[in-house]
């Protein structure tokens, strides 16, 4: 049952959480492999108590690997993907490449974990936005299917990368001590600002990542019906992120109905405690497993007793991310 | 035509910004009164090149006043506004104490200034977010009725006053520095961090600033009609809300024609350069008059061509506060 391991991208923010989740979770490995790009090379690398360099990422890096997580972005996973399937491993891909590839499962395993077994050597991982809404809302939509999503976002700096992360504390030092904030992994201000994501805009003016929130959850869902539109904005946030997600039902439901069927929800918990204004915070999700769900509340603007707010928050690394991917692996155990 | 000004509440960033934009536009002021409460008496304030000291607020404040400008908090106004009324003065509150009054205006001058007129003493000035909102979807709303409107908000800290901007700054600096943040302002970490609006909860699980939302647009709108929910967030960011909106038209409409309208909208002004990724960002409105637009896009989900997606940010202290109820005191001249 033991697995000889690769990981692509070893260096980055979801590679590292890789690492620490494989650990935390007793994932059985017989060996593994870090992978990254030149530049790293040599780089080392504790796992598990023992010392590993960082090899190149080739085309060859794949003899013997049962399992390939990748999140090195979407033009390696192109590249190097199918050398890791043609050498016998299964890849679990982090990157946009293949996810709306009708040949390569989607998955979030609290959702369609049944699509994992349908893959031909790939299995694509969502974007850390669609992920962190699909969880609460999928036992929502079995429940009383929803006909509409509006979704605007809260995202964290991490999205972008560690050196995303880095740059936001980096700009907020420089802003207090009076300098000016220096722009490299973001083209505007991040410290004290915000602005919206910082990914290609279609000609419909949506950005790509508003876009992989519609198209990937009906994917997932195996529901092209749910209309869904989103704005998706980059906060000065670290590691979370966070949404704000207004829902049409079919059915009349009411918030306790969604307390109850969120409270038996795998991957879900619920903080919504209105007397303390306590609800779900960036702070509270980063490191945590779960998404975190709160401010139930219904929305009277739909007419029927059909409209339901809800505020929900997800590490991005994590769930988002490196978790999921690895929730993935172990299915295929 | 030149006035005797009474300003409650002139050590709060309201009551400064009040100070700074009468200049800056040249407000016929004869005198003008530095009111507060009685810990910030005989703190020293400047004025047009002259120095005030600050005198303490009581009923007995107002005598020859012809226009009272009030940022002292609900409290205070419900307290002293009746004791400048009766002195003869013509109030604008900025605080929540009389907003829902069915006999005192409430008013944005590029909405309803017809309601300016009809006073009884008391105009009041209405809620930062309700402001920046309803200046750009009034022209909206005038060519095409609005049927429901979904809004979640990105809310700086100047909502909460100058003791939470410096907050978020001393707690930035405190993580930076390895240090726990201390809070005081809010009840949570606002640094690096988000949360639901810090005002009251109700039983329906709505904060009171997004219930102010609600009603306050129906009342300037002076239309019930119109479906409105509202998620209110906390962001780090220092004096500009930014909101998401999205919009159901009763007709058709396209993202041009909203753009048409809202170029020629007063106290507008349009970011929406896709091609560059350039959108409203709070760091653009900061300091600024107008309230500014972007993202104009149509909403698919909603059939019919009648959706519209909008990203609105507009300066919290000034068009938000200040410059509105100065905007009304000029129309009063």
């Amino acid at each position: 049952m033991v697995k000889n391991i690769a990981i692509a991208g070893v260096t980055g923010a979801v590679g590292q959480e890789f690492l620490e989740i494989l650990e935390q979770r007793a994932f059985p490995v017989k060996s593994i492999k870090m992978l990254a790009s030149e530049r790293s090379v040599g780089r080392e690398i504790v796992f598990r108590g023992r010392t590993y360099k960082v090899e190149q990422l080739t085309e060859n890096s794949f003899a013997n690997i049962d399992i390939a997580l990748f999140s090195a972005g979407a033009s390696r996973s192109k590249q190097f993907a199918p050398a890791a399937v043609k050498a016998g491993a299964v890849v679990v891909d982090n990157s946009s490449a293949f996810r709306m590839d009708p040949d390569i499962p989607l998955v979030v395993p609290e959702v369609n974990p049944q699509e994992i077994f349908k893959h031909k050597g790939i299995i694509a991982n969502p974007n850390c936005s669609t992920i962190i809404a699909n969880v609460p809302l999928w036992p929502l939509h079995k429940a009383n299917p929803i006909k509409r999503i509006v979704i605007s976002t809260y995202q964290a700096a991490s999205g972008a990368g560690q050196a995303a992360m880095l740059e936001l504390m980096q700009q907020a030092r420089q802003i207090l001590d009076d300098e000016p904030p220096v722009c490299r992994k973001f083209k505007y201000q991040i410290a004290f600002n915000l602005f919206n994501h910082d990914s290609e805009i279609y000609p419909n003016g949506y950005n790509a990542e508003e876009m992989k929130m519609v198209h990937e959850t009906h994917k997932i869902f195996g529901c092209d019906d749910i209309a869904i539109t989103c704005t998706c904005v980059r906060v000065p946030v670290l590691r979370a992120h966070s949404e704000s997600i207004n829902l049409e039902f079919t059915h009349p439901i009411s918030p306790d109905e969604v307390r109850q069927l969120l409270e038996k929800a795998p991957g879900v918990s619920i903080i919504d405690d209105r007397i303390n204004n306590r609800f779900p915070m960036p702070i509270d999700a980063g490191g945590k497993d779960d998404v975190y769900v709160g401010r139930i509340r219904e929305d009277e603007s739909i007419q029927g007793h059909r409209g339901i707010n809800l505020w929900v928050v997800g590490d991005q690394i994590r769930k988002g991310a490196a978790l999921n991917a690895i929730q993935i692996a172990e299915k295929l155990l």
